[in-house]
């Protein structure tokens, strides 16, 4: 197969201390990086700084892990800013980088969602993406009067509806609606207000949306989900999808599922992009990334990383097992990200060890993990990119600010030599552009197109 | 009565291109300033320059005049950016101007409402208010599958029960809760946490909000609503109110009224500030100002005139009736503001024609109009400060940004030259300090201090 000619698209995941479960007791950490604004502002200039075409945030409309008995050493990361406000914040402190938020369909209005995004991509100047996601844990729906035990199915309806309707409302006015015309006293012309009219099982919205098109007609839509109901509505909407694997044989099987349930719809393949995350221990030598990587790993407190595991699968009860036996086969599946539970059962079939499982975790939660030098680390994601695993990847860095150091001093350099990723300055203004992704035109625009042809 | 020893506070009502109807007409005003986050940017450091205790944002969860015949002539100032997402924009760009943005009760959740709301005041270091509203019309009720015909009562028990939620997500953690203990691997403290366990008609709410408690405690809660219900709740729960009255009589009465109100529920009364609205039109002399407020209500078109009459009457027919020729008496009331109707009945009663009504009411939608000289005008805002009709002024310019320069030169210094605002710089970091409003104390602590006293 020859070379791929397009780059590999870098997103920055922030989370307040990192992504290491025990990165808030390092001392290079920002413990207290939830109510440290200029944290993340910092961070997200030296991401632009550095290249990266996105930032991402994470989300969860309740505190994940409250319940747990051991929540005060837990849950150091989910008390933070609210991704939208935040990413208001860091579009003002900076000019390229684009900038994507999750948010739930479970537990919001399409109108108020579709209006918050289309109003942050005009204040970003077009830099915005929207992550799609569903909610199942039962610590968001008890915020919103719910018991947490919404089906799957009818999650996912509810968000397909959700996205169409905000799609829709996207689309209210024209780009060119604006007439300004002073002396005849004509601010827009009526002709390019479209209403959203929008009658269906969970919604009705009339529009109009009270903010304009905005600067990338739309802000792009990313997706995670990895079940049946994830792939199929990823495939028919989202054009940036972030995936979990352990290896590449996973990533190129989901690879080749996603981009062909894509081109089946109709859709070209290669506007997906599919971004899977890996988190990179990294230094001037192999010895000193297995160095940083093991002083991680000895913060790690043993009912913290019982927790992790019992958080990863839904919540199920551990506390009776030893931590040096390994995990029983017969566990009950639940509502969680049932991907993550399928690679649990996988390494507990390898016969790991409670403890060995949860330290194979505790680097970002079961996303990809490498440890080593930055010519070892920029082989193993070349080999991603080349072998089509991968269209770039999400980076989780274990702490921050460090993590994000290291991969800048030093794996940044090699991607940069090998002509991985852009060489320059972005060459483009909005996120769309950066990722390679077309303008979508809004269906009037494209009516009149075919009308002339 | 002695001179009142506080000063008058300032607020900035920003809207896009301005107050008056006409304003993006105007060749100074920025006519496409939705879409210019540069614009609000500029505005909110000028006023910060100039002193203003805080800013104010509006908000309408649908477009404001849609279904009108001149909706394309009509709705400049409604097509803008979302005010909580423009609040974190603003807050970066500032230091110590005080920001509060409207909010609707009425088609969002607490939870997602107290959580964007606290994300601000760490976002800004302690520096938003929210201006709590109920929404009415019936563009926006048609965003949210509704019809808009909730009853006024209904509304106000909705609001009630959602603003006790919101205030007790706000208490979910006492001030010190982090304790960011490395070495014992404890991050936070769990005596310091407190689920909100809220079970009510409208709402189940389990909390806790995943937002640490903010810089002010609680932001700092807004109303402006004028009805009985909206006095009953202000006076339950506001720090700050705006008002709309034309006559130094009606002011008082209201504030007399209102304070009354707040001290028979056991509040001090200085610690809820009273705001009336008013719209300034000043210069060099009394004759500049004229000509400046002259310029702008020629550039009213007769048909938009006609529309914002009938806007402001909740949407009642107006076509057929003649623009030289009074207002009828007998029309029917509507769901609308009912003190703006009853202004425009008592303007109708000294036999305005339509046309001289609309223009009256042109400047900023029936708030207190002042046309003069700097000291004529300040001679008005004195009168009304001294006299008990108001804690100090939301001032409506009526075209941005020239609106905001007229009053910081020609206004501000002699406010200053009479003491009547503050001489120097902030004297405090926060919107409360500015406000000279106390920090609500967290009930844990409250308890605690009654223990030991």
């Amino acid at each position: 197969m020859s070379k791929r000619r397009d780059t590999l698209k870098l997103g920055l995941f922030l989370r307040a201390t990192g992504h290491h479960v025990a990165a808030w007791r390092h001392p290079g950490a920002q413990a207290d990086a939830g109510i440290r604004i200029e944290h993340y502002q910092a961070l997200a200039r030296q991401a632009e700084a550095a290249g990266f075409d996105t930032l991402f945030l994470a989300d969860s409309v309740g505190v994940r892990g409250i319940d747990s008995p051991v929540f005060d050493r837990l849950i150091a990361p989910h008390l933070t800013f609210e991704p939208l406000t935040l990413l208001a914040a860091l579009a003002t402190v900076t000019r390229r980088i684009g900038l994507i938020a999750t948010a739930s369909t479970s537990y919001s209005e399409p109108y108020n969602l579709a209006r918050q995004f289309a109003s942050l991509d005009q204040i970003s100047g077009g830099r915005i993406g929207w992550n799609l996601v569903t909610s199942s844990d039962a610590a968001s729906a008890h915020n919103f009067g719910g018991s947490g035990q919404a089906a799957h199915a009818d999650r996912y309806a509810r968000a397909r509806e959700f996205q169409q309707v905000v799609d829709k409302l996207w689309d209210s006015w024209e780009d060119d609606a604006l007439l300004l015309d002073r002396d005849a006293g004509l601010f827009l012309d009526r002709a390019k207000r479209h209403f959203t009219e929008h009658r269906g099982e969970h919604f009705q919205v009339r529009g109009p949306l009270n903010v304009l098109r905005s600067p990338q007609g739309k802000p792009v839509l990313v997706q995670a989900g990895a079940s049946e109901d994830g792939r199929e509505l990823a495939a028919a909407t989202a054009e940036v999808v972030f995936a979990a694997h352990q290896s590449l044989h996973d990533a190129q099987a989901f690879y080749r599922d996603l981009k062909g349930r894509a081109q089946a719809l109709g859709r070209n393949p290669e506007h997906l992009k599919i971004l899977p995350g890996v988190t990179i221990f990294t230094g001037a030598s192999e010895a000193a990334a297995q160095a940083k990587h093991r002083e991680l790993q000895e913060l790690v407190q043993p009912e913290v990383g019982r927790e992790l595991l019992s958080g990863l699968l839904g919540g199920v009860d551990l506390s009776h097992l030893s931590l040096d036996a390994p995990l029983p086969r017969d566990l009950p599946l639940s509502n969680a990200s049932r991907s993550r539970q399928e690679l649990i059962q996988k390494l507990a079939d390898e016969g790991l060890s409670l403890r060995q499982l949860y330290l194979r975790l505790a680097g970002a939660r079961g996303h990809w993990t490498l440890v080593g030098s930055a010519e070892q680390v920029v082989d193993q994601l070349e080999a991603w990119f080349q072998g089509y695993g991968a269209d770039g990847f999400n980076i989780l860095p274990p702490t921050y600010p460090e993590g994000l150091d290291d991969f800048i001093t030093f794996v940044l350099p090699e991607l940069r030599r090998r002509g991985l990723v852009r060489q320059g300055d972005y060459e483009g203004r909005t996120l769309r552009e950066h990722l390679g992704l077309p303008y979508p035109q809004h269906p009037a625009a494209r009516r009149g197109q075919e009308a002339v042809a």
